[in-house]
């Protein structure tokens, strides 16, 4: 019996998609127009999505800062790529204080500039380096359309901003990075992820070149989940960041930044929910673990208090709903929530000596001692579910990734089930082109290091260069 | 031997309050005019803030939301009072993705609109209520003047909002998270509050009335440290926000406000530190404790990390200073960045069998066996730093809390040393504006249910209505 609210994913997945994120209380559409709402359910998972990501960062020797929301149009002008990238879709401050401003100043649409002006302010010598700092803060595009955590105006993210004195240390970093994001992804939320390098047509304005982390949603769309970028000495020179090296010469500075955003929620949506609501990998739920008691005898009661304590000391995320709903209700409720978990503790379940645990993924009932090791009993649960998420995820990713040796190969896949398709490229912009004539197909990433499957690029038949994942994308 | 980076505070305390900032890499100014740079030191005292009140907050039944960052106008219009209050000082987006906007919008100085507009959407019947929201985000006001945490045209803060269904239930949030703002400033920050009522004319644009939480620092200049709002129905008649109660009438619902802002930061360093630099108190430290080995024996080396590795299980921020730099110089990296505890290993002081452990607050030099229960002495020490710093300011702050009786005596006392000065007052603005001609004295609170300390106004003369607390501000 599915949610009456939803739309069914394999009806259409557009409505599936806002049906869930309404459902499930993750988000709203506000009177401000092309911005989101994040609601508390929304927000929680994006709370615990920052504690996780913020600690594996801080192990890898990363430090918070924070630098101001609005960039002066000069100092945005500096380094002419990324505001020739940027500029369709800034919001700008022109009146501030009831005064005409002498210069506008935009919204930070990522905040490369700032860091980099501050930077050279600090930069002097070897021994200042690296200084890895990152922020986690609101940015602005003016996006025409609006899709709750996928594309919106205003959106949520970490902006990693580091600075090297040698080319091989920032490059190490630009990758070491990629991986952080790639473990967090499969470790955490369940999802298995591509990596490699974006072409040049697709690369970050002002990066020598950028690394992705790609994922493949339920329907075969694929999402930029993540991006880690090589500036090399571009940014350095624009804003003159020079140290005095080991030589003691000048030099201009290496470096990178990465980040993630609050699309993530909607990659969470889309790779691991169902026509019930939100299913969440325990690792990233906010509530693991919801308890129902059912009845009102003193066993019940004692055992609903009992469970609680043990699994809330163990560190486990849970919560009693003892509101006045009827058990079905509250059953409905923990389903299109995504509570990984459902204990329901009841008379009648007592008296045969059981109670009963549902998992949310596969809604398979167990019936469970009720003198069960709970802690453990809940934990290698979890453990199990985190393990089958990802593992059904990967399957049907798997499922869903091609291989084409010709553009019209390409058509048909595309045309009867989207998803990731590996072919030979030549390394064109022009063969880039004709593949996004193909319901907006577009390279993904270069796999790096990856065997051939053909000698030749599958769009012009030319001599090809590099084995690249396509895909029709958000 | 003071900090030579810092002028004494006792000569010009402006002065010596940048280079605090400045030594202790807390803040910097950027090429944003009005904008400082959070840097890594001082935004970690913010993240800490955030923790532990963040968790006050969920204790006491509060969700985190994100609403957005741009208010339109005629949104923020609709509450006379509010956009008469803000109006002055807000930053506005005129042109947005290349296009002049039919409708400007500001960067919100404060989101009561947006949260009542939204609440307006969801809120249907008591049943609903209460709704109880926090965001943590950024905020704009175009400021004049800018001086690091205590005012800059953007600033960091959190935001709680309210809907309830009786005016009861209402006015009891607004005490109670007073309460919270109180209980942080004390058992976290060190710092004593007053708490009381703002005057009319000091009270948020738009609140039925203003609750405050008042600190004095070193300078005997006040700080208003956090305040906390009581809106009755005036939001909700302007947003619309009714709800069928539970006689199955429509009602407006009674809302409150509650924020306090990155400026505590500055109360921390206004409050506690001296001419060495930051003192932080252990609670809100991010890094308690460092342990600085000296020499490079087997002994030091297995000592350093047998006591780094006790502190850091036993959930105390720690870290090994183990970096080139040579003894000294670490000892004074550690005095201004405000390091609660320091504890220097080294090898002359085991030969004698003992480690030398050093308050930050009070320098004290304390000569420990090397044999010491470290987890217990690091916290019995911790927990009567924390006590001694708030005893200290307390002392200091009733020291400089005077009584006046006639406007001859407040300004004697602004003259000399000023501080907060308890005063009877009619009620009339007129004084009021009488006050602020002594150094720009303002009503920092009525102090509640206070016995009056005299019949008659101390400016006019005339019957006096409360007892009120009046003080220079920052």
């Amino acid at each position: 019996m599915a949610n009456k609210a939803i739309t069914s994913r394999d009806v259409d997945f557009a409505k599936w998609y806002t049906d869930v994120v309404k459902a499930a209380h993750l988000a709203d559409y506000s009177n401000v127009k092309g911005c989101t709402v994040f609601e508390p359910n929304g927000y929680a998972i994006w709370e615990k999505i920052m504690q996780e990501l913020d600690k594996m960062f801080k192990k890898t020797g990363h430090k918070n800062v924070y630098m101001p929301v609005l960039i002066p149009e000069n100092l945005m002008k500096k380094e002419g790529e990324l505001i020739n990238g940027f500029a369709p879709e800034v919001a700008w401050v022109t009146i501030g204080g009831q005064k005409e401003l002498e210069e506008k100043m935009c919204i930070r649409p990522t905040s490369e500039t700032l860091f980099s002006d501050y930077y050279a302010s600090k930069v002097k010598s070897y021994r200042d380096l690296p200084l890895k700092y990152n922020q986690w803060c609101n940015v602005m595009r003016w996006e025409k359309e609006t899709r709750p955590f996928l594309r919106s105006r205003e959106f949520l993210w970490q902006e990693g901003h580091t600075v090297h004195s040698t080319s091989e240390e920032a490059e190490k970093e630009t990758r070491d990075m990629l991986e952080v994001y790639k473990t967090f992804f499969e470790k955490f939320l369940a999802i298995p992820v591509i990596t490699g390098r974006k072409t040049d047509k697709e690369k970050f304005a002002g990066a020598e070149y950028t690394l992705t982390v790609e994922s493949l949603m339920y329907n075969g769309v694929a999402l930029q989940s993540g991006t880690s970028h090589y500036f090399g000495q571009k940014f350095s020179k624009a804003y003159n960041i020079e140290f005095l090296n080991k030589d003691n010469k000048l030099e201009y500075a290496y470096q990178t930044s990465w980040g993630v955003t609050t699309r993530m929620i909607g990659a969470l949506i889309m790779v691991h929910s169902d026509d019930d609501g939100l299913v969440l990998p325990p690792n990233i739920a906010p509530n693991q673990v919801v308890i129902i008691p059912i009845g009102d005898s003193d066993e019940v009661n004692k055992l609903t208090n009992d469970v609680y304590n043990k699994l809330y000391d163990s560190n486990i995320s849970v919560y009693i709903d003892d509101s006045d709903k009827s058990p079905g209700f509250k059953f409905a409720e923990a389903e299109v929530n995504g509570i990984p978990v459902r204990i329901e503790i009841g008379s009648r379940d007592l008296e045969k000596g059981i109670i009963t645990i549902t998992r949310r993924d596969t809604k398979e009932k167990l019936e469970v001692s009720k003198n069960v090791d709970i802690v453990k009993y809940v934990k290698d649960l979890m453990s199990t579910i985190q393990n089958d998420m990802y593992n059904r995820a990967k399957t049907r990713r798997d499922s869903m990734t091609y291989e084409a040796h010709s553009l019209n190969e390409v058509e048909n896949i595309m045309n009867k089930q989207p998803g990731f398709i590996k072919a030979m490229w030549c390394g064109s912009e022009e063969c880039e082109l004709k593949m996004k004539e193909i319901r907006g197909t577009k390279s993904r990433c270069i796999l790096e290091n990856a065997k051939p499957i053909d000698s030749k690029c599958a769009i012009c038949g030319k001599d090809a260069k590099d084995l690249v994942v396509w895909g029709i994308q958000y």
